[in-house]
């Protein structure tokens, strides 16, 4: 969060590395609070606000748009905001897809393609297109090894990988269609999307508040999807109904709204152009440690969302979090299945945070190295 | 929404009758406004904050400590915080129950009881118990007909119905699991939930924000479920991760962690006495109409929470709905699927809400009766 000092300037209070949900931009959180109680003069909070009421189907639709602007969508593309989170997608797209002739193909590059090939398994059949595995999941398996079956719907894979801080620097080209779970790193870039058949992410990482998970899909992948699931596990309930089947998750579209602006009004090569100063800032620390810090990604593959590394006497480690935290810095701490060290740099993430980290690890080094 | 006046005096600027998302206390509005920037000293907002932090594992933990106490549940009862709304239940409670030598057995009295059924339909063998249909949904099958086939794995009511105005005075008793949709009357007043094995609520009428739905489940009918169902389908993937299996929608926990404290401040039997004062201002006016008004519901089934009626002369509903909105009053038109007019009376709505809705039903008459 930041706030204004006393001559209106902007100081950042703490710096916040969260994996997610996480840092939210600070006009956006004084623009929820200005409104909270009076939502357009209508008298009551968008909290309290019906789904039916034309204040949010207006939210609603503008959502809609900003995200095709946003992430540069043709047109054809359907969108859903729905609930659950990826891990719900993760079960929602084999129970639109497989059937008994047909398979999913995962691409695993991680604990959250792991879950997903995992959950598909469950629903139909699933295979192994690769496996970065046998490396500590520390680079992305080459697409010339990928095996996919001839009767796969999909292939399947995580564009930014949360815990080993790895992420693909494009999309990968196939020739088969391609499902991209870009929880992580959605609109941190400007990307082709020209070989996606459907992207989804969970939106507390760069889109905005736990809550609400948004969709995309092309076309024709969409009207290849079968009717066989429950009502509310298709796809085609929640856009046929413009995700209004159901009561939506009315806030967290509220907040996903501000952000798209937010991210409009500076444009997606700003922010890709910040993500990248503040991912070096990092990352230039570390190459010139001499080691001191390690980071688990191969160069080729890594991550300007998440930044995952190590001291190389992990002693040290417990240390340079209690420093962090003196210096008003949180969710450093490594995922709690790999521990070490990471850092968040999500769209929101002041490049001032990212700078602040880098000034702390050469202090800290400069006293223990 | 109420607000303070100069002398501090709370006064209604706008009557909330939205049958949900719907009005929420005014005390909880402004105190997510006043910590929405810095929540509880960490410097950031509660919407930045990490699932896996000690201020949100408090929150999370609260909120099902505050369910048990709120409901009078006992504590082997467990708890769920989901996503997906009422509608995903649907779905879920068939996925985790249902075999191929059982069945869902579903009461039906409204449009949201056919939906629940629909779905279930979908997944296994689904029978109707009993049918209000054929009364245009205007009262609740008398137990005594009640028809459950000996293999049923539960029967299925709906406790209250927003689209047609009524409500079980109490839960029905019968030799079956009872499940119960409670989404529009969970927490409104003080029931025995002694045959009562599972309920389940969104959170967005009595209990909160859109975006988190509530389960309990006893702890028999618990053990009995199966593990065939999709990971995240399953109930106990998250009642076993105390809710935290995947990012849960933490604002909408937090939010519903505050309205339950506000519950809990003003005791159950005191929320309970303000519905009915709210509904029989309401009801008396209907009655004492002399056939002005009619109300949907018989007498015995009528509902504290939505009303339901029409104007004898419906030509009249569209200019009495205007009259309301320049008394400030919004969200009284029925629901689409039957139209007329709507009074929802949920938790939150002030007394005065009601009262000046009775005041401008007398008007109106000695105007246009």
């Amino acid at each position: 969060m930041m706030l204004l000092d006393r001559r209106k300037e902007l100081v950042v209070t703490t710096h916040n590395f969260n994996a997610g949900p996480s840092v939210l931009p600070s006009e956006v959180l004084l623009r929820i609070q200005s409104e909270l109680l009076n939502y357009h003069g209508t008298g009551i909070s968008i909290l309290e606000s019906s789904h039916r009421s034309k204040e949010y189907e207006l939210i609603n639709q503008r959502v809609i748009e900003r995200l095709k602007r946003v992430l540069s969508l043709p047109d054809t593309y359907k969108i859903g905001l729905l609930q659950g989170g990826a891990s719900h997608q993760f079960a929602m797209l084999p129970l639109n897809t497989l059937t008994t002739s047909n398979c999913g193909a995962y691409v695993l590059t991680g604990v959250w393609a792991e879950k997903a090939y995992e959950e598909a398994s469950r629903i139909g059949a699933a295979h192994v297109a690769a496996s970065s595995k046998v490396h500590r999941y520390n680079q992305l398996p080459a697409i010339s090894e990928w095996q996919i079956p001839a009767n796969a719907a999909y292939v399947h894979i995580t564009s930014n990988n949360t815990i080993y801080g790895t992420q693909w620097p494009e999309l990968p080209r196939t020739e088969h269609a391609l499902v991209v779970d870009m929880s992580s790193d959605i609109a941190s870039r400007r990307i082709s999307y020209a070989n996606a058949k459907m992207i989804y992410a969970g939106a507390q990482k760069n889109l905005g508040p736990a809550g609400v998970t948004v969709v995309a899909i092309a076309e024709d992948f969409y009207q290849q999807m079968h009717d066989e699931a429950p009502q509310i596990l298709r796809y085609s309930t929640h856009i046929n109904n413009q995700s209004l089947f159901n009561t939506p998750p009315t806030f967290s579209v509220y907040v996903l709204d501000l952000v798209l602006e937010w991210i409009e009004t500076q444009g997606i090569d700003t922010i890709a152009q910040n993500n990248l100063l503040k991912s070096s800032a990092i990352y230039s620390t570390i190459d010139a440690s001499g080691g001191f810090y390690r980071g688990h990604s191969t160069h080729e593959a890594r991550s300007h969302m998440n930044i995952t590394f190590r001291i190389a006497d992990e002693s040290l480690e417990p240390l340079f979090l209690q420093e962090a935290q003196h210096h008003n810095m949180i969710g450093l701490a490594g995922h709690r299945s790999v521990g070490g060290l990471r850092a968040s740099l999500y769209n929101a993430l002041p490049y001032a945070s990212a700078k602040a980290l880098a000034d702390l690890m050469r202090e800290f080094q400069r006293k223990h190295g």
